[in-house]
């Protein structure tokens, strides 16, 4: 039989980093591919503790459809959690989400007409570009330096007049890098004299490496002026587990209002045990003691991977250290094509991304994403120093 | 700030059923008007012991990433589980959705272009309308009789080149009826002619409440020469908590490999704790004790608001008996307008939903849906009797 798809369904983005993926998760492989928390750092011993600990209710609940918008206790404990940051949460209102790809689908699904224009960062995470292509978005990518997006070019790109923005000014997947809070302003300036709303993606905003980086990476909504323009996003993906499926939105009442409808025609609620276990997660402290932990973990992670790419790779392979998230984004020397070079390197045992995955047109850009979130520091040493030896060997 | 809307997001159903819902969980109020198991019957001790038991590599898997068509040892379990009801499981492939609502989503994303015609029973249930006019479907809405869809209307309504035929031929939401054998054989043929493809939803085809009734439900993906044809969709829902949000898609590989993309792009993957424990569930054979229980307790409901039915109301008001299910669809006598009815009624401390709700065109048909699922027999009784005096008021 033959199926006449949609026009939507033909303009969706396969994943080209699903073979990546499949590697990723081979035992004989070093992966530096996943974009995701190392499976023996998950609190498991929590998870087991708090569903021990629920009252029937509770598990009733769990087990029960709940609101569209949330499992109230979960959406009330939240909203103290981001009062607390300094969030706008009586202008505003908060709705779970399916993940924040989710959250960035259901933008996507209540902003875009087939042939709108979206803009986002380039290099930009996988999973938007997919969400906002299966709404037939044009997409246009707007370059990025060390402190962030490219003001000129965001400018000349917002002559488009897109339907919105999409950023991760803080430890951007796959850059590794963070807006500056210069640059901060002066994009929050340069919006300010549109009337386009900011879709602000902040996965990984909680996993900052030193205290004095927490405050240059202050969340926009928390700061600009029209904040009703800015879309926040949120995930416990990152901070508990992504398995558990529970993010959230912070949006004004008129997006709210069309999200939750939205919502309740994608999945009319978001799992009500994994959003009963968050609460329990954040209401007793164990979230806070947990993201410490993954802070210091982390840490060592990264500073292994960043001397070792120092030591074994050549000087021309340069990166803007990561100050938080999971990501090293490494720009190839000449003579290095990334293509080629993982090729090589899954041959010899070690499998990443290359950038061509993030780039908003699928071009070959000339870098490479390693994750260290996923892998110890003793396979780090090992994975980085055969990534390095088989990049001087393509330049020799 | 003014936002400009795509016209998905205009043409989104707001959700005219809330309020009643809000109403239905007030604890002075007899609810007939949920959709949902009862609170009190959800296997919570199973649920308990079930994570206990986890292995620790278990509960990791529950809180990372799985794989976008869901945790591989429940599409395993759930394949053998299928197959041994017959279902062609080899020509077709397993997608795990967020409950069968994203199972709907995905079907109308990768199928509808706005301005296609969706052919839909009428009445319809609620959640399948909104997703596929989220779309821009235009619906076309099929009649019914006691004995299933209406076959010279199907024929009529196919002249319109739908892009596909939404059907619930088993224990119908709202309509509470079945269909035949005939008809289903009918039903067969007429679409055996055509190029177009249909989704039988099944979310209820488990909650039989005699064993007469078995040979009568068998789905029609299972019996159809042309089974490519009929995309089919399950849910865990009715049969251990749609708090879960774990359903699922049996569909051709061609339709497989869109909806694969389709769902990476909405939420990556379905909830994995969830899905961790439908797997157990399943397994260890809890499920089906668990179904045995449900069918038993609900079978006691039904004939209790059947019987509490024919003894309070007038007899013009008419209904299918449900051999299945959950839900009760009364034919108002003339001269009850249903809309007044249920005002009436939510003063006397009961709530239902009037038929409008699941018109594919929100018009009303004289028509009230009453669930007995989540409503104890005591209640069951006293709330029939409310209603039944009313219909006589108003009729007098």
């Amino acid at each position: 039989m033959e199926y006449n798809f949609s026009r939507a369904a033909h303009n969706m983005r396969s994943s080209a980093i699903r073979n990546i993926l499949s590697l990723a998760v081979r035992p004989d492989i070093i992966s530096f591919a996943g974009g995701m928390p190392g499976d023996e750092l998950f609190p498991t011993n929590d998870l087991r503790e708090l569903v021990a600990t629920l009252t029937e209710k509770q598990v009733q609940e769990a087990m029960q459809y709940g609101p569209t918008s949330g499992y109230p206790p979960l959406l009330e404990a939240l909203k103290e959690w981001l009062r607390a940051k300094g969030f706008p949460v009586d202008t505003n209102r908060l709705i779970i989400t399916t993940g924040s790809l989710q959250a960035i689908n259901i933008i996507g699904k209540i902003f875009i007409n087939p042939g709108d224009v979206v803009l986002t960062e380039d290099p930009v995470f996988i999973g938007a570009t997919s969400a906002f292509k299966s709404f037939e978005a044009e997409l246009k990518g707007v370059p990025m330096d060390a402190d962030g997006i490219d003001i000129a070019a965001l400018k000349a790109a917002l002559a488009l007049n897109p339907k919105f923005v999409y950023v991760t000014p803080n430890f951007h997947n796959p850059a590794g890098l963070s807006y500056s809070p210069q640059r901060r302003a002066e994009f929050i300036e340069v919006m300010a004299q549109t009337n386009i709303p900011v879709l602000e993606d902040d996965a990984y905003g909680e996993l900052f490496y030193s205290d004095d980086v927490k405050p240059l990476i202050v969340p926009m909504k928390t700061t600009a002026a029209d904040e009703q323009r800015y879309f926040y996003s949120g995930s416990f993906s990152k901070v508990f587990g992504p398995g558990l499926r529970v993010a959230w939105l912070l949006v004004p009442e008129a997006v709210y209002a069309k999200a939750e409808v939205c919502k309740q025609s994608m999945d009319a609620c978001s799992p009500m045990l994994s959003q009963v276990l968050a609460y329990e997660f954040l209401r007793t402290g164990k979230m806070q003691t947990y993201i410490d932990q993954l802070r210091t973990i982390y840490k060592v992670r990264r500073d292994c991977m960043v001397a070792a790419v120092r030591r074994e790779c050549p000087s021309e392979a340069t990166f803007v250290e990561p100050k938080g998230g999971f990501y090293l984004w490494l720009k190839m020397p000449h003579g290095v094509d990334e293509e080629v070079l993982v090729r090589r390197c899954v041959n010899e045992g070690v499998v990443f991304v290359t950038g061509k995955t993030f780039d908003p047109d699928e071009h070959p850009n000339g870098y490479i994403r390693l994750s260290f979130s996923n892998t110890p520091e003793d396979q780090i040493e090992t994975g980085i120093r055969i990534l390095g030896e088989q990049m001087k060997q393509m330049m020799a």
